[in-house]
């Protein structure tokens, strides 16, 4: 850190300054300028009082210089992280193609959206049991048996699936029937659920919180990562805005920044973002132009009557159309879609 | 709700509409304009199903016409409520001077810090256990053992305590211990915290995440009164915006705003909202000048070794200089800070 | 519009609200629900006074029905507008390459970066005569002698040029050397030039403002239109948020959402949305991917000592590189860069 | 300036890094720590090239020390500066009432709207004559015949006027009637438009920009004293913000935090910044006990029928009430409302 210290600071201050530096174990090289004086402080600029530099007496700002997260760092790992769902790859050029409902509402809604989105070349299939509602007295979700049509519907179109869990306590339950453990954009900084979903093995797909930046993610997949689970894949899902004509506003370019200083994968649900069907497939285009290791997209066959954020699904037919542009774009950039059976993905 | 027609929609899609009106269990009625064709629909807007018009086709907008929340409306209750912790008073022209040290670190310091605010006239002693930090690797809070030393010096000062709960299984610890429980700004919308906290019968004080609006605010204090706890207090402490200088944006029209829709008292965090001790009394001024039935500070002697958030205390001379301020600013306004020990407030 | 009239509104101010709707020179229609009653307006919503119902005692909220602009609505024309710039064809799946350095410097620096952005594919030349600056103290741009400057190159390499006008009074002169005026975010809503730069008849590239919704982007449009210019190109440039690591944050969804509602041609400017060489390409994929009409890329030979807004261009063999991409993406995507030189190009 | 250089830097790159200083007309400091090595700048950080250093190859990031601004600043000018509007003072403990009514419209409207303001005790008469309208459909404003009116109404109740300017070649025109000039917020950042004010000898009332930092405001302010003309007063007004149920986000800690940093006065416009009548008298209350040096009210005798931004102006006997509160509150401040009448002021 670089301490700047204020130009109508004292000597007396100044020296302070110097001791209070040395007592939180760190060491002091003051330089004076022509305008201003700055103490350099040489020391883990993580630790807890690091931040109280900026009290001190004298003290003007206070600059950083090292990142404030290590293990999610390109510092610590130069090569690109790849994270495995059941058999889907996502990252070092494979794409994840994550699709689904976005509440489990019955098997036969399931079962309809999972034979439509296989064949489109979906390799992960979504569906909320326990969904974050603004309003208590909307759909809440099925819990476990919302987990079970899940699962079962999984395995029969062969795709390992993704849901969302919201509290610690329901952690085990989730862990028996999904591949891989969502946390939403509500929960990226619900730090217990977090250290928890980090003592799992399962794959964690982390979503930005809507007020969130890239670094303040990257945080939250540190906490994660501390706690000895690796396979964190992270989802840029919109965040606020003054724009009131889409729900989120999609940062895109969070995708190449989180790659410039992470080796974590990263995809993008244009669902949420946009919150707007007529601007999810171009905004899936643009992500996989951009670099994304995926996308997520919510489909439904029967938005009107969707049980949950029915206006921001795909109908089938429109999820096909996408599926065969994606699958252009990503030959024009040398990737391609995970596939989930080797031995049979050729057929379709 | 009102339903926008297309302007290019064909007969039949509207035929579809106001048959798919009536199979949601809801009255259309069509009104033919100028230059477009509006559907009102009469019935219960917060079903879950009401967001779902906007996908119907021919649909180009669908126009809300109901507030989401009841229970926390001026509708449901007319009368500004009031809410008791311990014997002090919140709401009613009675104001809640919440301070302390941001985490509780150990007895001396709670002890000091306790000293001072009551001497200035606080009402409400804070202090954290549990610590939600953007980094894992920052102090994460005392736990049990904080709880403890807030309680006793809560009980040596006569001042009721609050402290934040961040997770469903900390909930019967805390209440064990504290007399208002704490929902941070992050948990603003973790709905299965916002339920547990609801079926307590502790007060609550609920922070305004960092990119909600107002109205998502009492959306998530309905989803606690609707558990039946009716002591909510509400806490504006700043969202994220563009400037930089300033740890968040206060938005000080959240008080009139919040007043003018709901019966619940609401407080100011400018320790939060600014991240700034030198912004922090003038914002209290304004907001106590604005309608706020409180604020609360956070104070720290020594600000340069404190734990948690030093940056962002007033050191102890300063808030007994800001509490002179405050009262004469009541006053000028016919308001008074709540007393915890009527007997013998008037000593010191 | 729509009225809707607070629960406890008396009859009295329903009548007195009707024949207010009345004097404006608006029909009322009243209707009454069950929880609400509402008053339809039939009649110009774009009137000045429409604005007004919000205040008339009794009513408690005014919703819109129609769109405020009219001459830049997909109603008005339905086929996507294409504008020329020179022989540079902009919009109809032909795609425009604006690239050039941010401030004409001197002859020789526009020279090599002109060679270089020809060599690559760009099909306008750009470059800053007249520069915004937030400092009074940076470099103001060489004014009569940069647009000579970049004339004169720009007619060399056979590139319709594009520049910068800031005050009406500049107006007159750039006309006479640019083939393009462009309008900076900073003055997308000072409405005196729009006003005038309607009245000329070249084309406009209109940015973004940086806190422009889509519609105040549109509506600013709307003003050039209005005064007769029909050639109107928009540009997304990106919005101020609170994410700290960008400049701006692009907001790539623009150029669907534009596309939706309005015949424009929209192109993307990750030079200044992002301010990040490193980020730049991605996101020019991206934009192309998402389809947009073009983009827009700040080049210079030695970035280092740019006279202004250094740090955002690409070297020269970075445009070339990025240039090859999205080449290949526009080939997946049916689409072209326009052709500069018109004996190869097909007759248009 | 600091510049961090990158772990991964080359010693070549680095010995280009203080070549390229030194060329630049910068001092350098090589400093070598434990995990970074960082580079001192000494020298002018505003000159034109400094932001260029960010591009050199190997550095990973430029610190800047020193404040872009020096006019505006405390450091140049400590003590407050007071700006008069003819015989009215604003700053210093003088606070500044501007009111009247959105646009001049007619002079009956404009009389009867003075003689309320006056008498609860405004002391600057404001109305706009040239209008910014996001609507190029809306009332543009009456021009000289608004000034005109203006002027005769001001001269009649003993007030002197401030009103917009929004064009350069507006400039003469206006100065010849209006006592102050308006820089509205949409025009922070015409700079031209700055400059042009700032060589006229008439006090500015310059509007922060919607999605301006304090920075940029003071920035602003720079390019105005820089031409000489020192009479500036700030207004804050509301930035944008994604909370939808006020048109705008009133930053009230902006007061304090310029003042701390700057010599200029500042009022508030809670009109502009929430766009509710309901907002305005307790953000106004807020203003003053902030510490702002005035406040900015709309006031008209009916909004029903205003011909712009009706919806947000206070009503004749809502002001008066209003005022008697600020009179009370900047007592209990030790503050005052400026008088315009020389007869009872104290010779200053």
């Amino acid at each position: 850190m670089i301490l700047v210290i204020r130009p109508d600071a004292t000597l007396a201050q100044i020296e302070h300054i110097v001791e209070t530096v040395k007592e939180l174990g760190y060491t002091p090289h003051v330089s004076r300028g022509e305008s201003r004086t700055i103490v350099g402080v040489i020391g883990d600029e993580t630790k807890p009082q690091a931040a109280n530099f900026s009290v001190i007496p004298g003290v003007e700002q206070v600059l950083a210089i090292m990142k404030p997260f290590k293990l999610a760092s390109r510092e610590f790992s130069n090569a690109d992280s790849i994270v495995y769902v059941g058999k889907t790859r996502i990252g070092g050029g494979s794409l994840a193609m994550i699709a689904g409902p976005c509440a489990v509402e019955n098997y036969e809604t399931m079962d309809i959206v999972a034979k439509y989105v296989k064949a489109g070349g979906a390799n992960i299939l979504r569906g909320g049991a326990f969904k974050p509602r603004t309003s208590p007295y909307a759909f809440q979700g099925m819990g476990e048996d919302g987990l079970k049509i899940l699962q079962e519907v999984g395995q029969k179109y062969d795709m390992p699936t993704v849901t969302e869990v919201m509290d610690p306590r329901q952690i085990d339950l989730v862990c028996r029937y999904a591949d891989m453990l969502q946390l939403g954009a509500r929960n990226m900084q619900n730090f217990d659920l977090l250290k928890e979903v980090g003592k799992t093995r399962k794959p964690i797909l982390l979503k930005r919180g809507m007020s969130a930046t890239v670094k303040d993610l990257l945080m939250s997949a540190e906490y994660i990562l501390a706690e000895g689970n690796k396979d964190v894949v992270l989802c840029e899902r919109g965040v606020r805005s003054f724009e009131d004509s889409t729900r989120n506003m999609l940062d895109m370019s969070a995708v190449p920044n989180v790659k410039g200083q992470s080796h974590l994968p990263i995809i993008v649900d244009p669902s949420h973002a946009t919150g707007r069907p007529d601007l999810i497939p171009s905004m899936c285009r643009a992500s996989v132009a951009a670099g994304a290791d995926g996308v997520h997209v919510e489909v439904h066959n029967c938005p009107e009557k969707a049980m949950s954020d029915g206006p921001q699904a795909l109908l089938p037919h429109q999820f096909l159309d996408l599926m065969a542009d994606l699958r252009r774009l990503a030959e024009a950039m040398n990737r391609e879609f995970s596939k989930t059976n080797p031995a049979t993905e050729e057929v379709h």
